[in-house]
């Protein structure tokens, strides 16, 4: 359990993206009625546009976008590396230029902190940089040391700028070099944060490394603060993250994959748009409570993608949510009834997934 | 009133469009908390996809949308004479090229109740001619005389194919010709039908064009039936149609253009992708019970639309119909108390639209 002014968040908890101020596609109060405790704003988009200034003018994220429990945000330098143009990484931080309009921008871990703050984010992340992997040893060390830089920064500008129960989570860095994860966390934890994030995974090193990593990461991690593994993932890489330790996580998979026609069952996921589905009168889980898993047939979904209508990403994307909250729920109980053990190896069996 | 065994339908009333088996970007739970009692499903799209024998197998058209109460269907002349390609009229019917994959269809009288009957549809159309206006006497005569002798097939099939409770209603044409409308009508009230629609207006004539036509039209039509007025429209051609005599309309003006940032409210349409709403923390409608119009200021749904997420579309339909259905329940409430004069002069006096 994480607790915030705002409400406290279950553990393991999967965290819905809302990328430009809105989980796309989803109605905030259907957000909230799969069991998503926190939702995840991106600094990135939302400083290019609307702007973090005229959000705080407007009252804060929380109200722009009509949610009321807490929302966690990234620090933008993820998206800057990933989006922007013609980017240019310092010492001072990183200048680029919008996507969106070419407008240039500066982003510092300072800047980084008054933009999250400006928003009203109750969960803030330090500037990072986040290499890809593979990359050398020594490359890797450099970058890690340049976020735990940035991190010191960052909790400076956060001592100055936030609000009374806001917090600001560090990053651990360092590849997937075991002693480079150690440094990052040794100095992070010198630092002092209330909650820290494994960030520079679900980058293309595949989910057998990912997990190596966590494995000698996480044992290390205090344990009576939260732990985020961030941009993860689909359903066997949470569920194998949660048994190496990790609380948090975000991903866009289960709202992306449901625009795309992409839906998760508990017997793995399936394409609505394929043919078969045209007579199929069963919905995707007639047992659901979520009117968007129950209420509608295979038939009618896959109609829905074929003639192009919005009511079939809004339906994929709901019932995509409710699977990721079932999970964690399910997760949760488990944990809780000390039967984590049986509730790995049922998901194995039904998924076929290895974790 | 018009009652089904679905439901009541209070009038006057307006019918949310559901084209290919869905009001564009609403879930069909929020279309009824609008309060529409009935929705409008069209022939034309759901022959062609999924197919009338399809929604037949699967349980009908109200199962398939997840729609438990009324539903008219029209007969599919009017838009496979304004969507397909290669028609031909003859006194057959219609053969025309799908607009989605080029197969080949014929539309008759019979098909098109056959087509209704395997959807379900409560309220089923005649096949008509829907010639444009201004269109020549003689010719305006001999289309509507068609129309009339395939309002005899029409109820002939309906009388064959239809279930208990469900109803057929013919369509009075003539163009703007008030000898032509007269014909039509008795020739329709010979074959007796229990409603009466007024096809052929909205097609190109003007609001005053349209009003004359209703001026002498309506008053000859029964008191005891609903009158329906095809395709109509913007509010002011709605509460003048009222004003005339006119029971029921549909229009896919408030989700079309909701779908296009334009916002109905009671001082008339405004763009909300206009730069002016950039910062404009008011709601359409702080009034409203609609969450669409009450919890989210004019700056959020600007910038919904300005970065292109569907929950922009999602929101200004959901105001619109909302929109819709309160102007009906207004007039309603106007009728009931006998001021229905008093109503057509605020609303003049507020949208500075002569109606």
């Amino acid at each position: 359990m994480v607790s915030t002014p705002r409400g406290d968040i279950a553990t393991p908890a999967f965290m819905p993206v809302g990328t430009a101020g809105t989980v796309k596609a989803m109605l905030p109060e259907h957000v909230r009625a799969t069991g998503a405790d926190i939702v995840l704003g991106n600094t990135y988009h939302l400083m290019l546009r609307p702007g973090a200034e005229r959000v705080a003018s407007l009252g804060g994220l929380h109200k722009f976008m009509n949610w009321s429990r807490p929302i966690l945000t990234d620090s933008g330098g993820f998206q800057v590396m990933s989006l922007s143009k013609l980017r240019k990484l310092t010492e001072e931080g990183v200048s680029f230029q919008s996507h969106i309009d070419g407008s240039r921008h500066m982003l510092t871990p300072e800047r980084s902190i008054e933009i999250q703050c400006l928003l009203g984010s109750d969960i803030q992340m330090q500037l990072d940089e986040c290499p890809a992997i593979p990359i050398a040893e020594e490359a890797a060390r450099e970058s890690m040391l340049l976020s735990v830089r940035w991190a010191e920064r960052s909790k400076a500008a956060f001592e100055k700028m936030s609000a009374p129960g806001q917090a600001l989570f560090g990053i651990v860095q360092g590849a997937n070099y075991e002693s480079l994860r150690r440094e990052s966390l040794d100095k992070l934890l010198e630092i002092d944060f209330p909650g820290y994030s494994v960030g520079g995974l679900a980058v293309g090193e595949g989910r057998a490394e990912m997990f190596r990593v966590l494995e000698f990461t996480c044992p290390h991690m205090p344990a009576g603060k939260p732990r985020y593994l961030m941009g993860v993932g689909k359903p066997a890489d949470i569920v194998g993250a949660v048994a190496r330790g990790i609380d948090m996580f975000d991903c866009v998979a289960p709202t992306r994959s449901g625009r795309h026609g992409q839906a998760w069952t508990t017997a793995g996921p399936i394409n609505i748009k394929n043919a078969k589905y045209a007579d199929d009168p069963e919905p995707l889980d007639s047992a659901s409570d979520c009117p968007a898993s129950r209420d509608y047939s295979k038939a009618y979904l896959h109609h829905l993608f074929r003639a192009g209508e919005y009511l079939g990403p809004m339906l994929l994307t709901w019932h995509n949510l409710q699977y990721y909250q079932d999970l964690m729920a399910g997760m949760r109980a488990a944990i809780a009834a000390g039967r984590f053990d049986q509730f790995l190896a049922d998901f194995q069996s039904a998924t076929g997934e290895a974790i």
